[in-house]
C-alpha cells in the first residue's frame, strides 16, 4: 500500500469552471497507480471542486449563470464586505459545492463517467492562484 | 489490505429518490468487508447521491418540490436546452448536491446514523439507466 | 497500515457553525497518524459537515442567514410539518451541503487551508446531541 501527494496549482482569470482531468489521468499514468483513492482537497474557500458534464460547453455558462443569480453579488445582503462583492457569495456558492472529492482508480483508470470531467470552479472575478493538494492511497 | 469493486445499476424512472442501502449492507457482509472506506461514484452528472432521512417519506416528497422550485425546469433560463426542459436544471441538482460519496466500514457495519438512508436522487423525468461504482478499501 | 475510529459529540444550542479543527488536530498528533485519510460521518440529516473560512467570523453569520433565505422556515410550503417549522428546512441545508467529508493527513500534519476550517453546521434550532464518527485509515 503507497500513499503519494501533489500540488497542483491552477491560475485563475474570473468566473469559470477549469478542467483539470488530464492532470489528474497523467499523475495516475506516470506514477502507475493501479487501485485505490484519489482525495482531492482545494485550499481555499471561494473556489470549489465540482464533477460536471464535458461535453456541451453550454452547460458550464448555465452553470456559472445559475449562481450568480442563486447568490446575488449584492452587498446589501452580507455583513461580509471588506473583500469586494464577490467574496461572501464566493464563500457560499464553496459551500454549496465541495472542497474536498474523493475519485476511485481501478486498474490504472481514473473512475469517471464518459460525460464527467473534473473541473475547478472559481468564483472569484479577479485573478487567482489556487492549489489543489492530491492524496493517492492504494496499490 | 484489499481493495473491491462493484458495478450497481439502478433503473430509476422520474424524479424520485431510490434507497440503495440494503445493497450496500449486503456487498459489505457478502464479501466480510471488517473496517475500510466505500468510496460510491455515480458516473452521470443529471443524478446525485444523497444521504437522508429514511424514516418520514414526506421528506422525500419535500426534497423533491424544493429543488424543483429552486431549480426551475425553464428554457428561457438556460442555453443548454437541445436535451429538454429537465437537463440543464439536472446539471445544477447534481451540482448542489453530489456526485462522490465516501461511507466508512467498522467492525462489519456501514457507518450510517439510526434515521439515514443511502440514495440516489434522480433529477431526470424519463425512464434512465444508472450506474453508481462501489470501490472497497480496507480489510 | 492502521484503522481507527472516534466518536466526537457536538452539543449545539441553535443555528450555527460549531468549530472541531482543533479536535481533529489533536486526534492526529495523539495517535502519531503520519499519512492517510480521516473519513467524517455525521450521523444525522438535520446538520452538515463544512469547510469554511475561519478568519472573519461574519462570514459564518452570513452564511447562516443566507441559507435561512434560502430554505425558509415556512410550514407552509412543505408536507413534513411535524417536527417543527425548522426541521424540513435543515434536511433540505443538510443535502445543500455534506453529511461527508474526507481529509487527508500528510507528514502528521491535517491538510486544510490556511483560512479553512472544520465546521458542524447546525440547522435546527432547539439545542441537540451530535454525533460524528471519525475514521483515519493510512499510517
Amino acid at each position: 500500500m503507497k500513499q503519494q501527494f501533489l500540488d497542483l496549482e491552477i491560475k485563475t482569470n474570473g468566473q469559470k469552471l477549469y478542467e483539470f482531468t488530464n492532470e489528474t489521468i497523467n499523475w495516475i499514468k506516470d506514477n502507475n497507480f493501479m487501485n485505490g483513492t484519489i482525495n482531492l482537497s482545494i485550499q481555499h474557500t471561494s473556489a470549489s471542486l465540482i464533477v460536471q458534464e464535458n461535453a456541451d460547453p453550454d452547460v458550464q455558462t448555465d452553470l456559472i449563470n445559475y449562481f450568480n443569480k442563486l447568490v446575488p453579488m449584492d452587498n446589501s445582503l452580507y455583513i461580509h464586505t471588506t473583500e469586494g462583492k464577490d467574496d461572501m457569495p464566493a464563500h457560499i456558492k464553496s459551500s454549496l459545492t465541495n472542497n474536498q472529492i474523493t475519485l476511485s482508480v481501478k486498474n490504472g483508470k481514473l473512475i469517471l463517467g464518459t460525460w464527467q470531467g473534473l473541473y475547478l470552479f472559481e468564483h472569484r472575478l479577479a485573478n487567482q492562484s489556487r492549489k489543489i493538494i492530491f492524496h493517492f492511497l492504494g496499490d
